[in-house]
């Protein structure tokens, strides 16, 4: 037998390569040669300048297969050593109740899905996050929440920003913070502070009153365990017509009385513990929420209550003029991702215990606390408090043997004052934990029974919950919260709402600048190891192996990757990125006696977080001009630095340009900002169409975000999480962010957080490890390389139909492309919104839509998409230009048109009268791919505005669910 | 603060009890009152004969928490030894593609559906197995396949069967096993002969020429792994009129000529290593083809392409007539259920991998084997053939040495011949595991380099495989094996499939008699735990005491909960298990000097499976009347006893009966049965409605098989896999089946196998193990309890709207009922496969229809069903009532109805024409509530007719395919 193959082409270890990108060999042939060129090095070759390739390969290695990949992963997680954890300080082991685990966040349906900005394909979703809110508002006792914020901390940090915004005292600088909230939010919010100029006033929460202060933040319970009355603390803040701002606890709350009702103006938290793993840290989602009359300045997103045209309830963003990329450089906050997946299971976790299952979870906590206190103070242990809800805090002469026994048994407790530490009991604690607790502190032999202590209480009571703040209302009233308690009543909740929602695994969802690659399960599924998730971010670094291990190794991938020096894995968004990258620079000119530099040049096409982070960074923004091309007026840039020199602080600019092509003078403008003294900030946001060809640091810039989620394969998870590392040169990364709690190697130690955990949402970083390992350096040359064949391919196709708005150099794109469809509009009325929203009747989420240029459609397949796919894609198009031809030609009227109705539902579809100008079947299978697996909008058009005008961000009443 | 509730209260030990039973207690109240009784207690009262309560509780511990018992069942899993598996014999490690592991194995989209039944609703896994029968014919080179058997060895004997039926060599009564067939298959078909009462002739290969056969057995390649030219064999046998069968390798066959090319009349095999974890055994699916000609022999299910109303390719099983359930005593088998989901997941590896991709691994596992050959005998190793494809045998004086020196370095070879070991390299094998095979084989200092082998190999070919049996021709050229080799398309593909198929995420599925409950994630997640999943079967039995652990505990709580004295897991399937438990008795009365007692009894409403089984023993039926009420006929049951006395082996009695009904009697049947020297088989189909309240063992039989599938929470798969272990009393325990391999305790080391691994379906074994844990014996008896409430409430409401056809005493029934369409359809034409389909449009899958008796509906809701789903369904079948009025009265005509019509799908309804008697949105949405959440079928009736008539059991041309 002849042997055609060699053992090593047998042995495929570059079989990953060819699972991530979509085309196939064939297919990428066929796509050549529609552009007209004999070779990927060809196009590549016409696309990128020159001047900018790299001249060396990656050295991120060789690909490995998935089973090498997870055989060694496994390997290193296992290094994590997995300790009971009674850390506390905001993060707390939990069950995640395991038909969650596996039906959502093991589960493409949910975490493939895009940010809901197509609510009538997000319905599914939308619900799940109003029961977020809807939990938020009943716990916290106030009128509006949030669909999520990123963590605690960055929580703290916004009610900050809203305190400022609304607070009546309008002389007052300083923001007040209680001694007793927990370190690291007190860390991220001076952080914050810092940067808006602001000052921080750490003292006794009762001295809150004695300062001018236009806003104040208390624990509740403290991060010590304490839980005090906040009633008087939050009269004394109002009464300097500052806001009062309560961290709370969510598990507490369901024994606790709500703050809102004890008065605080804005409530905020970890949804952590309510199901989501502690991942080291993140991702999770924070809760907040506020007084109807701020809504204007509540940061994140919010989901309302609107009707569709048919007027159906319908749920979409509310009051999205509020979000950072309308409002720019007036934004409020620079927030953009949420943690969506990670909110929806909390939500999930509630809907599935219900408010009785809650309540038990948390007296049974709220009990074990009681029982070891009981048995504690029995032997004479000092307790630092007289009340706690879960956290007790012992002050002891004997600190270190009593750790020294904690860690030998594989313990942890929280130890970060001195002559103290700190033990919080949580859901998964039990009888005989509560057991090992005393032989831990008291040592052997100390005779205490668990349970005589138990019955005890059962019949005395036990009052470390003070009267006054004993939780007497009902919560969670909502049906939702109330109908899906056996778990084939909540897998059939969660399957019904994920079935209204259109994911990647579904159709392509080709959102330019913001676009959706494959999430490979191999990726995912070293995130659920108990290994990874259930490390508490504080625990001592030598518990931590297996995770440094892996951080060091993405660490100096990404280094490898991007050209720069150093990275830092913090920041838990994009957004987030950019702030810490901002920080840096504004750092690194103060340590140079440049603390006047401050002027930060945007170019006209930059995307919306730009200046919001700018803004956030206390920066004055100069916009630069764009030529007609979309390329940056280099004249105009020329004058502007020239202008601003004194002061340049930075440029911010995206690369390859939001106008999807590889500017030629790229290098020209990283030398004009340096040569007037700046930095260059390369937004990351198309890092993808660099990975492997050019980087960053290559071109010349000194910092950039990377978005793990688009780039490095973490999946969108429905609207986050996200994480957003930073690259910086040498001169930059003593500039990055450390942790009060965990120090940061590689930075300097006085730097502030700006996440809440050291390394950020560390839980998901394997996913972007995972990617790298199995692409190797290759293979992600290889992903850059389709990307732009994709791209280029699809606007080859699509411009024999629309105009294409901007090219670069042989007529080429770069990742993406951006349609026109303003001739169009202006010769039919069809407007950009009627395709967006006609696309999802043939199955399709609408491209980027009016970004970077309104009027237009901004289109990214990724590497992942094959040919197939995008050819379906085309066929859409093309068959939307026809129909918006019938209009211009006449043939349809433009009040009576697919177009304008679109979407359309069953029911719509269905109705008994029909006077419509196109027939039934058309308007749902206008081309026959679309039969094969046909995607259904559940509600029609929504009515954003009504929605806004009728802000509705909880559950509605029972009565609208009745038919 | 007052404590209301107990620590203990707190602690939610039985949690997971309301998480399983669907009602909440304030439903089960309003059942309870719809009812007219004041407790579940006094329903059970009306309901149980007192004769037959259980006077002690079950002893199977108390409930259990999830969480407790998947942390306890980990320690028991890490008790196995996860050793690389060499041995072969038809079980080889594989990887699982991610993709399919998490998106078929662990969905509940996939492995909650129902068999088939309906195929208008299951079109997604009806394609993934045409797929599977695709790839069997184009494998092994026959016209007709089957949609999957058990395992490899009772596929042989499936084998024996058709031959026997199919051979014109009338005469023979011999069948042929070729001495180098694998042991357990060898085991399995002597077992099966036995009972036919067929004589096993087992010699070399060659010599099956020179016996009287109807038929005959070879390995290819053989079970030591020679490549053997089966030309000459087949020939041979087929010269004596007799039918030639054929047992391969999948892997093989994508190296080795198709044996149908060589003349094969049988080719069988197991497709366990196209990404099916070992399981310690199973389950797996066995792949089974044969000539068109001997269609109407053929075992097992068969899907075929079809029709449907308007004309599209629709599928569904074909030839029912074949089926045990309409043969019955003249059953060509008792093969009931299927592997669905295994057969799915090794369809989808090869739609995953493609024809090239699976070309590829075959090359490599061959070329291991070429190279692990090539140097041991570098080295003077001998091997016992020059031919091989992936296993070497080792004539060896060292054997011992180098076992001990495997052992040592975890790793299991083949031992079960002296002086020989065996070496079966696989999918999984690495450079760097032959390099460790030498170093085992040779002992360390052996100077071999697996890459200069290799590169010799790669140089100079090999003739390990007969340059005659190479294989030239194309295989997988459909599409399906060609387009979905992304993991995006192939997660979209998956996808797709899923959504076609109405499962238990969607809709409850109340099929009586097979009804389908919670299959709990916490259950489902420590199958794919490595250490569960990747044991061989015949590994050592000290690597496998977590599964021995496991086994053992739930074979004790089986015990107790069937009140018989012994059990046994080998049974992979309810029909297998009737069939082991049929062996038992005849041995028993063998044993007694009895052999004569040859008659079975079986009441008139009995399970098709039952005579099918009785045939299978060569038991001679006769058939005992039942009365009016639906209960056996005493008088008859008496006379037909006494008439037989001399004879009677046994009786086979549902309990309680097929028609949903408590008898009475079933004490005194028992009796009659055992005072005329019979066996009482008491068919545990309807177990679940005996658990905690009664027991067979209890009420007086000898023996049951236990369906795990059903009342055990094993998931019904999409139609398998099954798991049928079988409980006796002592005196039927040394009856039991055991294991030519793999010694079972507690039965005679003599006894032959009936399935082709000693513990059958080991694999899946803690789904039931998780069940009973969480459950515990209050648990479980409350389940029961909840089945008798939701069936009675079931029955109470719909009997105000359609006859009920059987109740026992006090008007009640027992977990299931009958509703009796037939004088509805006398009055108005419409048919019980009228309503059947019409529930498709209502979302939800019909109930069992005609079974046990023509012209019904027998419906099962099972305890996890929650009144709200339970209403859902009555609203169901209430709307449907008042349709099949409106035909009555003449509102609709017989020709024009929603009924006739029925399923609709999206094309029907949304068509440009619309002549029906109903409006558009009615066919669709006919009760507010299907808004919700519709379920679409995605094809109309079908006509199975056409189909028969016109057979296609592969994936259709392509051309179809084309719009």
């Amino acid at each position: 037998m002849s042997n055609a193959k060699s053992l090593e082409q047998l042995e495929q270890k570059q079989d990953f390569i060819r699972r991530h990108i979509g085309p196939s060999p064939a297919q990428v042939s066929d796509m050549l040669s529609a552009l007209e060129v004999s070779s990927v090095q060809e196009l590549i070759d016409q696309t990128v300048p020159a001047s900018i390739r790299l001249e060396q390969p990656l050295t991120v290695g060789e690909s490995r297969t998935e089973v090498e990949t997870l055989s060694y992963l496994k390997s290193v997680a296992s290094k994590n050593k997995v300790f009971k954890s009674y850390i506390g300080q905001g993060y707390h082991p939990t069950h995640v109740p395991h038909v969650i685990l596996r039906n959502v966040l093991e589960n493409p349906g949910w975490y493939t899905a895009y940010t809901p900005y197509q609510p009538e394909i997000a319905q599914g979703r939308l619900e799940s996050l109003l029961n977020f809110q809807t939990m938020t508002l009943d716990l916290t006792g106030l009128d509006l929440a949030s669909a999520s914020l990123l963590d605690e901390s960055t929580a703290a940090a916004e009610a900050m920003g809203l305190a400022k915004r609304v607070s009546k005292a309008k002389k007052a600088n300083a923001f007040f913070i209680a001694d007793d909230v927990h370190t690291q939010t007190i860390d991220v919010v001076s952080t914050r502070a810092e940067q808006f100029g602001f000052e921080i006033i750490v003292g006794k929460a009762a001295d809150a009153v004695n300062h001018d202060i236009f806003g104040a933040l208390f624990q509740y319970p403290s991060t010590s365990g304490e839980v005090v009355d906040v009633t008087d603390l939050i009269a004394g803040v109002q009464s300097k017509k500052a806001i009062a701002c309560v961290a709370a606890d969510i598990m507490s709350l369901l024994l606790l009385k709500a703050p809102g009702k004890l008065g605080a103006d804005v409530v905020l938290g970890s949804a952590q513990r309510f199901g989501v793993p502690m991942g080291y840290g993140g991702p999770h989602a924070a809760f907040f929420a506020t007084r109807d009359a701020y809504k204007r300045s509540l940061p994140g997103r919010i989901i309302g209550v609107s009707k569709d045209r048919l007027g159906n309830d319908a749920l979409r963003m509310a009051m999205q003029t509020r979000e950072q990329h309308i409002r720019r450089d007036k934004a409020n906050s620079n927030i953009c991702t949420a943690q969506v997946l990670l909110a929806n299971m909390a939500a999930f976790y509630a809907v599935y215990h219900g408010p009785q299952g809650l309540k038990t979870i948390a007296q049974r906590i709220h009990r074990f606390a009681d029982i070891l206190a009981a048995g504690l103070k029995t032997k004479g242990v000092a307790l630092k408090h007289s009340t706690w809800f879960d956290t007790l805090t012992v002050v002891s002469d004997s600190k270190d043997d009593v750790i020294a026994r904690a860690i030998a048994q594989g313990v942890n407790f929280a130890t970060n004052h001195d002559g103290e530490y700190s033990i919080s009991v949580s859901e998964t604690t039990t009888r005989e934990d509560v057991a090992q607790l005393f032989d831990i502190v008291l040592g052997e032999g100390h005779g205490l029974s668990v349970d005589s202590i138990a019955a005890d209480i059962e019949a005395n009571g036990s009052d470390s919950i003070p009267a006054s703040l004993v939780r007497d209302d009902e919560v969670l009233t909502h049906p939702n919260f109330n109908s899906y308690h056996s778990e084939t009543d909540m897998l059939r909740y969660i399957k019904r709402l994920e079935n209204k929602d259109l994911a990647l695994n579904h159709s392509m969802i080709s959102l330019g600048s913001c676009t959706m690659k494959l999430n490979a399960t191999a990726e995912m599924i070293p995130i659920t190891w108990p290994e990874f998730a259930n490390l508490h971010p504080f625990c001592p670094l030598d518990q931590a192996e297996g995770y440094q291990i892996m951080i060091n190794e993405l660490h100096d991938w990404l280094v490898n990757i991007t050209g720069y020096d150093a990275v830092s894995l913090q920041p838990n968004s994009g957004a987030q990125g950019e702030y810490a990258g901002l920080i840096a620079i504004r750092k690194y000119h103060e340590s140079r006696g440049d603390a006047h530099r401050n002027v930060c040049l945007i170019p006209s096409s930059a995307h919306g977080t730009n200046p919001a982070s700018a803004q956030m960074a206390s920066m004055k923004i100069v916009v630069v001009n764009c030529d007609k091309n979309g390329n940056v007026d280099m004249a105009d840039l020329k004058a502007k630095a020239e202008e601003v020199s004194e002061n340049l602080s930075c440029i911010m600019i995206t690369y390859p340009s939001t106008h999807g092509v590889y500017e030629e003078t790229i290098r020209e403008i990283c030398d004009i900002i340096h040569e007037h003294g700046g930095q260059v900030y390369m937004d990351g946001a198309n890092m993808n169409a660099q990975v492997g060809v050019t980087s960053p640091g290559f071109i010349g810039s000194d910092v950039s975000h990377l978005n793990l989620h688009k780039t490095f394969c973490i999946p969108h998870g429905g609207g986050g999480p996200g994480v957003g590392p930073i690259g910086v040169k040498s001169h930059l990364a003593p500039f990055m962010p450390n942790h009060s709690v965990i120090n940061v190697p590689g930075t300097n130690i006085n730097n502030g957080a700006v996440s809440a955990a050291p390394y950020g949402s560390a839980a998901i970083l394997p996913i972007s490890w995972a990617y790298i390992t199995m692409m190797g350096s290759e293979g992600l040359k290889q992903a850059t390389e389709m990307a732009i064949v994709n791209a280029n391919y699809l606007t080859h196709e699509l411009s024999q139909h629309f105009p294409i708005l901007y090219r670069g150099r042989n007529n080429r794109v770069a990742h993406e492309c951006i349609v026109d469809l303003r001739p169009l509009k202006e010769a039919s009325g069809i407007t950009e919104m009627d395709v967006a929203k006609r696309l999802q009747d043939y199955g399709f989420h609408s491209p980027t839509m009016s970004f970077p240029v309104a009027g237009t459609l901004m289109i990214e397949p990724t590497e992942s998409e094959s040919k197939g796919e995008i050819d379906r894609f085309i066929e859409a198009m093309v068959s939307i230009k026809g129909e918006i031809d019938k209009v211009i030609s006449g043939e349809w009227s433009i009040e009576n048109n697919p177009l304008v109705f679109a979407p359309h539902t069953q029911a719509d579809v269905l109705g008994n009268e029909w006077d419509r100008a196109y027939d039934r079947f058309y308007a749902a299978f206008p081309v026959p791919s679309v039969a094969k697996d046909k995607f259904w909008p559940t509600v029609t058009r929504i009515d954003d505005v009504y929605g806004d005008r009728n802000l509705v961000c909880s559950c509605p009443a029972v009565e609208t669910y009745r038919d």
